[in-house]
């Protein structure tokens, strides 16, 4: 048996996430459903991290075991020929049976994408989420700033998820504004649920003026009621997983 | 009366072209339907030209007479409120009574975008045509300013097509490559039915070394079976209309 890391992509919109559910349509079946056929035999995959419904993908990782004669630099070209446009292998490598796509991952990079143009633009239409009211970058930029660091996030999680720890370390954050997309993006050892989504929210209610950028008590607070609402799934890709 | 002209942008993907037909649908019918709701009557519009089913605009420009209270500047976002979403009004101006968006043209610009990575990236799918194999962009460039200049481009033009003259005005044309986009750009006083998708289908068959990059002999042959394939509808953008 080897073990089998892909790095895929993938546009969320008309998948329920990414991970198997019983009764929706998912990223994960879909790529299962590839691996069945270019392998001959039901494959599991282990994911790095589960991409919500409408979230998008551009270097999302898994990992798997399995007894192939195909060489590993033409598994992309065959899962490719039989998976939907919607979803792309594009790296396939041989890994030591240690690696395991979730737990060997140091961080991820999660992008958020808003078109600030006074109309929507067509083509990146679902892969950014279109704020029409004038933001302020470098507001949302100081307050992203404040983020920056190992911290509780509490405040920055969907209220309702269970997880043992709500500490997270940020170790790169940056808000970037170009022919007016506004840009956020995040390097962290791990995202509480939501927690991009509620960051962005957060960092738009700045960009308007309509919340003071000084976060600090937000982060204190240990609160979801005291951050902002939840932008939308689809300004989100899921960027680099590194290991 | 007002002569308003608007400036559009559209994903060709779910429409059978710009121009209305009687049983398909079409953007130059929702976009009469929204006219309708905003003006509260029936109005007929005047496009710089038809695209065809699958061709997408990033600056389609229409005209069209009307009588109306809103302001100018509201009307784009009178429209996008009604518009679905793969419809963008980006500008709207009232202009002299002897604007025809069709006949004051001076040149229109298009541009057609090919993936040229080893596997196709999602984001961008429906707005490019994926070639696997690897083109040689400065071949491909090297044809295409041949054909910059006034030429007969009889020989691409879709057959069967009926115009009175099929000399055009090619002013410029560049071959573009980033990132493993390579984009075909041309302005010209018009263009021929294909001309812009079977240029594109002989430069790929050129970037290819399938054909020589001289192309003195197929512009001369004034024979539609002498030029190269039709790359298809799904990479081409009508990307600007100048008067």
């Amino acid at each position: 048996m080897e073990n089998i890391k892909l790095t895929l992509a993938y546009d969320g919109s008309d998948y329920h996430g990414f991970q198997l559910q019983s009764n929706a349509l998912t990223v994960q079946e879909i790529l299962e459903q590839a691996l069945a056929t270019v392998f001959g035999t039901a494959v599991r995959v282990t994911a790095a991290g589960r991409t919500d419904t409408g979230v998008h993908a551009q270097g999302q990782v898994v990992n798997f075991q399995v007894s192939t004669r195909v060489p590993v630099d033409r598994i992309p070209y065959a899962l490719n020929a039989v998976l939907p446009k919607d979803i792309v292998v594009h790296r396939a490598e041989a890994v030591s049976a240690l690696f395991h796509a979730r737990y060997s991952a140091t961080s991820k990079v999660y992008s958020y994408t808003i078109d600030n143009a006074p109309h929507h633009r067509v083509f990146s239409r679902k892969y950014t989420y279109h704020v029409k009211y004038p933001l302020n970058p470098a507001a949302m930029a100081a307050a992203a700033a404040q983020l920056v660091g190992r911290h509780d996030f509490a405040s920055f999680r969907a209220s309702g998820s269970a997880v043992r720890s709500t500490e997270r370390n940020i170790m790169r954050m940056e808000v970037k504004e170009q022919e007016s997309y506004i840009s956020v993006t995040a390097e962290a050892d791990g995202f509480l649920y939501n927690m991009m989504r509620i960051i962005t929210g957060t960092l738009i209610e700045i960009g308007r003026g309509k919340r003071p950028p000084d976060l600090t008590a937000v982060l204190a607070a240990r609160d979801r009621s005291k951050a902002g609402w939840t932008a939308p799934a689809h300004g989100l890709v899921l960027c680099e997983v590194k290991y």
